[in-house]
């Protein structure tokens, strides 16, 4: 390629992992989407965030009209969209644009038991996986993850902290709270989540049921749809890397496929990726999740794909090389 | 909008300096384009670079060819490409794409004397400053800049050493080089051509006179005129960064158009920033040049534009937004 070795950083890294997932030097990603789930959490009942529960299906009718920041962003960059209800608290009516896989009327509340059943973490999973299939089938070469819920820091809190072995002080964030006092009320909420319910960390389905979500089960679901569909796979935020989490429990290979799109404001975070191995692209201070963080990323990915198909090689386009015997100097 | 207060994080703080360089809080920025200028630099004779000189022109044609990253990219990024001969050595035979402007048959070695005379170094701005307004007529909101030229970071080091007073050990990269002993010499080369020519620091067009670059002069230019247009201004790398020093010396409220695209490798870039006060979107250990970080940003600021334009409000979407009083929180 017309450059100097390595001048590209780490989108030549990227390239050559879109390389490997797609089978050729030369990867033409076709479209892209992003694949939204909502869920609702009986968690809130413990007064874990600031906004009322409805908020998650108003969200959801407002992905569905255009006027969320997934919609208007998506629609700039030439991105799909997949709103799903994974279990929101109340079904929403009929949507022709709606997907609707509801695994139940929200979890119940994990500081009192299990968030849902095994058979319901199963469902959740394999929607996903179905899901992620089907945008494959429609021609996505590039899936994202995006979350809805509210509350759903906490179970991603509790899933980071079982799935990394961290203590929830590590991996809990201030999501709504507004204060300290908020914040050590959130860590002990996530450590009595842990308590009442053990969830095995060698087990992702059983943390998923034990300390979960409907969306993040969605999601984990949707990673390994898409990697068993061979497409590149587009992390968000804290509550997707819970996702990844899970579905990296349940099939280690899959972190190959994952491409982590930004490194979220929410404390959490770090952890989540550092243990999938992965560095984010981005770092914009974002942690509004719904999928904007993979969004902005699938650019990137894009033109790492474009930069190994579509860029001359020194011999095509009459540039002289330097001479041989390094690989770390740069043209000018 | 639809999203808790500062969910969006940098990209908010964007939007918000969008809103002020378009006048409207609904900005909805048109045409992308990408100036790429490239010159020759006679203080190659020095040894400074890896790569023979007559690479600049070559990469001129590979531009115009379409086959470098910055021709792929900004292809698949709907961005357009005005490519510039600022001054290389030898002229290119006529191609109606190019655009030429040219100074001179390269610079002058910075270590003998002064680069370039004041009126060339006036007529590169100039020139800068009309392509940018010509880009601008022609529907161009976002002007990002990009830069070619075989040994450019030796002059850039020197310009940055200059207008931010720091040590040219400080603002001097590994460029080319491949060991240590080339780094020294290089910092040495920077130092003597300061010695030689004692740039006003006072005087950024002094200062691109006795050791700057051609194209560097035009890309000065390039940012001014793009500010006089009131457009948005996304700055490549390092060689860019040197051109916004000099721009900002001339001129210092074209600050406020500025955006930083990213962090370049090359280390005295994260000084050039930090004294234009600019924080740069990505980090993605990237040290080509041409245009390819300005590239990748510009989907960023579409999408801080965007956000502020078309998201929904709570009470347009029928949205319940959490009680007043607290904007530290976020949905979920």
């Amino acid at each position: 390629m017309t450059k100097p070795p390595g001048s590209l950083g780490r989108l030549e890294k990227l390239s050559i992992q879109l390389a490997g997932i797609f089978g050729t030097e030369q990867p033409v990603p076709r479209g892209k989407t992003v694949i939204v789930a909502a869920g609702d959490h009986g968690v809130v009942a413990q007064g874990v965030t600031g906004y009322p529960q409805e908020v998650t299906a108003q969200m959801v009718l407002n992905f569905l009209a255009g006027g969320a920041a997934i919609s208007v962003m998506a629609r700039k960059m030439g991105i799909d969209l997949m709103i799903v209800d994974a279990g929101i608290a109340k079904p929403l009516p009929y949507h022709p644009e709606l997907r609707v896989v509801r695994a139940g009327c929200g979890t119940a509340d994990i500081t009192q038991g299990p968030a849902m059943t095994r058979q319901q973490a199963v469902a959740c999973v394999s929607a996903g996986v179905e899901l992620a299939v089907e945008a494959a089938d429609g021609g996505a070469d590039i899936i994202g993850t995006g979350d809805m819920g509210i509350g759903n820091t906490t179970p991603s809190s509790a899933i980071a902290a079982a799935l990394t072995r961290r203590p929830p002080a590590e991996t809990t964030g201030p999501g709504t709270g507004r204060d300290d006092r908020e914040m050590e009320r959130k860590i002990a909420i996530v450590e009595r989540a842990l308590e009442v319910n053990r969830p095995d960390p060698n087990d992702g389905l059983d943390v998923l049921s034990k300390v979960g979500g409907f969306e993040i089960g969605v999601l984990a679901g949707v990673v390994l749809g898409g990697v068993l569909a061979r497409r590149a796979v587009v992390l968000d935020g804290f509550i997707s890397g819970a996702a990844g989490l899970i579905a990296c429990s349940l099939c280690p290979i899959v972190r190959d496929y994952l491409v982590a799109a930004h490194l979220s404001a929410e404390k959490g975070h770090r952890i989540v990726l550092s243990h999938l191995g992965l560095r984010p692209l981005l770092n914009l201070d974002m942690r509004l999740g719904e999928g904007t963080g993979a969004v902005l990323a699938m650019g990137l990915v894009e033109a790492a794909a474009a930069c190994l198909t579509d860029m001359a090689t020194f011999t095509e386009a009459g540039v002289s090389d330097r001479e041989p015997g390094d690989g770390t100097t740069e043209t000018s």
